[in-house]
């Protein structure tokens, strides 16, 4: 691990110069700091190890009204807090947006802010800082993404092979035999992994299952036009969606065509959303136990601060049923 | 979660009595205490509920040779060691022959020896007991072994896609162009899981690549005469192990056929075993942090008895490069 002498020597200036720029001190020019920074990371000097005593991480969200009680991702902080806290740790949360990513470079940015380590909620494929998370050396715990070799970084969240699995048994228990599948567009990595474990389930209930039973889109609206229609007339009498706010709009959307829920036609979501024990009908979900994901992904930071890196963190999902499903109907296929 | 009551109840029989079969009273008869556990195991009774002063956790080895310095899984006890006793529970080691499989269900040895929960080193999925671990109530992790819903269960390993990936891509880098894949038969998980990994990161690579370029079998000697004349006459020069000890005895079977390792062919082995550094040449391998995997196993352990279950706990794979692994030789494929 590099030191602030290596720092000094490799730019030619003095080791009380490095501190100075890296505690972001006023008399230590712009430019200076800058490239002390820089080569701060090129070596892999580690802000951790420069002052033992501030323990400091973060928590960046996409969207601050994710943090929101009433939204996801406020029991996962919880859960983090509640383990990070007691442990002589401070937790800040950060809001991720495309500026900030634009701006500074992930590991500069870290070092900067004086972060041993940070927590993600909600990277997409398409963020600025996913590249450079493949190569940092900032511990880094991301929930639903998972970033290969990269012994730096855990991908921490909930088996959805198993929550597939056990929303398709559920399903398939109650007589459902022509089952579609609506997802968010694929360019959040969750997506992509829900919508395999959900092939990989459906083929082991029905091998003969169709693709045109499945459908994703960016948008919701897309989704709705696009491809519920063609689920609809291909006659399936149940639908997984990828998440909880896309079920709940199929389901309002199949009740604005006349379909009763679960009667006509059972709707399961994923998440387990605050919300979703409140929609009409109370909805049939897959849980994530989100306070546990936060603690959890404490749990995965603290090993990578001990250099014991986890890869993967999944917690087991459970199937939670509420209204939204019930007996297959009778739907026999419509004819063009 | 049954009480003694919900048991002393059921068989019609004083909470004294059922008290006294539980903990193995010489004044009860062997059919009234085998029907006090099998109700037990029924009604989801905990032996670790019962007694809170007495937290004794099992490790299960499929041999005990297993169990040895030199063997693979000394450092996972003793890891796991490391972190249970300090926090009081004790731990026995205990050797897991299919007798023992035949002659008690799972679920009731473990309440008759008064263990919390168990450790799983080396399942295979034709033990007898692993069907009924699809069920069980009683917490146990598993060492390479993935079981899907039952939340009483944790699967803890290595991430396999990570090591296929870092070892095919350092293969790669030094030219190999036609890389084959040698394994142990495709009965245990772990065996599925990294031939699975395998496959996928060598499509990445090489989009042609040529199952006939893979080979499995229950005996090495199989492998050896079987697969590996296929593999060599079909031109590659580097092969990938499923697990260390059949790349040793590959590496050697290459030398008796008068092939220089790495100058004519690289092995690549999977698994870091201790007497990996010392085969001639050394070898060229996957570590998996055994002592590290013994702790994790022991944080999956204490999640279960706390209720919050983790389905996967994965740690991060790195290569360790010895000198069994060279540039990339010349071989054209031998003529008919």
């Amino acid at each position: 691990m590099a030191r602030i002498e290596d720092i000094a020597n490799k730019l030619n200036v003095s080791k009380g110069t490095v501190s100075k720029a890296l505690n972001g001190a006023p008399d230590v020019s712009e430019t200076l700091r800058k490239s002390v920074l820089e080569t701060a990371v090129e070596l892999g000097y580690s802000r951790y190890q420069r002052k033992k005593g501030a323990k400091c991480l973060c928590i960046f969200v996409e969207n601050m009204s994710y943090a929101e009680p009433k939204d996801f991702g406020y029991d996962i902080i919880l859960g983090f807090r509640k383990m990070a806290e007691p442990g002589g740790y401070t937790v800040e949360v950060v809001d991720l947006t495309p500026q900030l990513q634009h701006e500074i470079p992930y590991d500069e940015y870290m070092l900067q802010q004086n972060y041993a380590g940070a927590l993600f909620l909600g990277l997409s494929l398409a963020d600025e800082w996913i590249g450079q998370l493949r190569t940092s050396r900032t511990p880094a715990v991301l929930y639903d993404n998972y970033i290969q070799d990269n012994p730096n970084t855990t991908y921490v969240g909930v088996d959805n092979s198993e929550g597939m699995h056990l929303a398709i048994d559920h399903l398939w228990q109650l007589g459902h035999r022509k089952i579609g599948y609506l997802s968010s567009a694929m360019g959040a990595y969750v997506y992509q992994v829900r919508y395999s474990a959900f092939q990989r389930a459906i083929l082991q209930y029905d091998p003969h299952w169709d693709e045109a039973l499945s459908g994703s889109a960016y948008l919701t609206t897309d989704c709705l036009q696009k491809h519920l229609p063609r689920l609809l007339d291909g006659g399936v009498t149940a639908i997984l969606c990828s998440h909880d706010q896309l079920a709940n709009s199929v389901m309002l959307h199949c009740q604005e065509l006349g379909l009763r829920v679960p009667e006509d036609i059972s709707i399961v979501g994923f998440d387990d959303l605050p919300i979703s024990a409140y929609t009409a009908p109370p909805m049939t979900t897959v849980l994530q136990d989100r306070e546990e994901l936060g603690k959890s992904a404490f749990y995965a930071m603290n090993s990578q601060l001990r250099d014991t890196p986890v890869s993967t963190l999944l917690l087991h999902a459970k199937l939670i049923v509420r209204s939204s499903t019930g007996p297959a109907a009778d739907r026999t296929p419509r004819v063009g």
